[in-house]
């Protein structure tokens, strides 16, 4: 079985690393400092490896703090490097070279489009986050579930997941969330710091945003907008495009959320849709690209003129 | 045991009603819903007794069309009464008198004030949802949960848990959701009907209500106003409060949210706190009441005034 070769590989090395994903999300870092929480409890010396330093939203967690974007390659003393969630070599948030290296390289990962580029590879494409798969491990090599492990790997569960909403959520998902609460975790207080933890700034772009909301005559298409003016007016240089168009589909009869961001070389849309309609297939069309139910892409062109053009466009796909 | 009774009890009864607490919630229709569901399948008499018809929102369960609000009182043949998610008899969504009748009551709550009013009691204030132990009861009866029966105990459990975030969530409470997912069960549909179902007048709201948001200057207490005047703007009559208190609990800073709520005789005020500030002790002052963490109060003053006087009185608190 890959998960007893795994530890096996885990127990006998004396210096491990762990890396993931650039930009990293509650997953990879909560996955990651779950098992150097892990790990370390049984005085495996395992360290982080990271371009970033954690972002302040996630710096709750645990030895968080020891992501600090310090250590960027992997040591030649290096045995093992773990990557986490990351489903290419390019995408990992370290410089690593994997040919011509002296330690063996576990891949820990749950993306369809993983390359298997390890020298194990577990990819389960049916777990809903890494941190699902990091507490089989750990649970597997016997090592003690404390509170500060639960809150690593409810966050992964908490952030990948939408709080157990979105499709790829499991009984399995759900058995470990139990099975973390028993633990004595504050699991409240997790969710708290995740999804309550913006800015006024980001709340008052909000409004701004919702200020210039509307919907097409027949109530299944809603615009947003987000002007170079909004940010400034409110005083932010950038905002997270998901939290915003979140907005938009929280609108009953809407099927499709757009939003037009006005960037310096044209306009970013973001189109989201709730149902049934494929906005891969319209992104494309411009050149863009995503899943069925969020894609993106980006036109040169005044906001107006986009807004115009793609309302036209996705009209066509509601008849 | 209290489920060998009941079970007992609605296998010889010929006609069975059930109702639940006034201004029904996800619970109480989901719970209902569920037993009228699972009973019907073997062929069991069972009915609605309700004061209301079912909430828009709620209408995806299934046979909530049974929610007619027609049937208000008990009926002379009735065998049993199931009354669910209903601390008290006064609470109770039909007319009915306890003293002098033919037939069974059966209590099934998960309140902690329950008065016991039933000949059988199941009070389980462990459970986080009243939808738990109709799934405990049906299972018990080897009853088949198809995803009908699976989306009205979802549905219960997803709204009284907050999407699992409330502190009443279990380890039971988890292990329930993932039984349900397995039937097949459309969940991250039931999280949309339920959390994204709104108007886009009270988006709009939303918008406005933002508009006027801002936080002292230890940015520990967020203020927000609900005018006349925003309600008219937007065309609405009523707004849930605790949608609106929520934005201000997702700043990141914030301990205590306040709403200010315009009404003819006075002004509204809702209190949220976060972590620690025990916002009942202050509405109490004022002749309030409510949670530690979630209380209320009216002042029959103008809106700036009552602004001045609550803030004070706040502040005092985070000292
Ligand atoms: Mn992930
Ligand atoms: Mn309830």
């Amino acid at each position: 079985m890959t998960i007893d070769r795994i530890i096996n590989i885990l127990m006998k090395s004396n210096k491990i690393f762990v890396t993931f994903h650039q930009s990293p999300d509650g997953d990879s870092l909560g996955s990651s400092l779950a098992l150097i929480n892990g790990l370390r409890s049984i005085n495996k010396n395992i360290f982080i490896v990271s371009k970033e330093a954690i972002p302040e939203n996630f710096s709750f967690l645990s030895l968080s703090n020891e992501i600090d974007g310090n250590l960027k390659e992997i040591p030649s003393n290096a045995d093992c490097l773990v990557t986490l969630d990351c489903g290419n070599v390019e995408r990992l948030n370290c410089d690593v070279k994997l040919d011509n290296r002296n330690f063996i390289v576990i891949n820990i990962d749950h993306h369809l489009s993983n390359d298997y580029y390890g020298d194990i590879n577990y990819v389960d494409t049916k777990a809903a986050s890494v941190g699902e798969i990091i507490y089989r491990i750990l649970t597997e090599m016997k090592i003690d579930i404390d509170t500060k492990i639960a809150e690593c790997i409810y966050t992964s569960i908490l952030t990948d997941t939408g709080s157990f909403r979105h499709s790829n959520t499991t009984y399995n998902t759900h058995l470990i969330a139990g099975e973390l609460i028993n633990t004595g975790l504050d699991f409240s207080s997790v969710h708290r710091k995740i999804f309550d933890n913006k800015k006024i700034e980001i709340i008052k772009l909000q409004g701004l945003v919702i200020d210039s909301l509307y919907t097409n005559d027949s109530k299944d298409i809603c615009i947003m907008k987000l002007t170079e003016d909004m940010l400034s007016k409110v005083g932010v240089k950038e905002c997270d495009s998901a939290d915003l168009i979140s907005i938009g589909l929280k609108i009953v009869s809407v099927e499709i959320a757009i939003l037009l961001k006005e960037t310096e070389d044209g306009v970013k849309v973001s189109l989201r849709s709730k149902n049934y309609v494929d906005v891969r297939k319209v992104a494309e069309k411009f050149g863009g690209g995503g899943h069925i139910r969020a894609a993106g892409l980006k036109l040169d062109a005044p906001i107006e003129e986009v807004e115009k053009i793609l309302l036209k466009e996705l009209e066509k796909e509601l008849i």
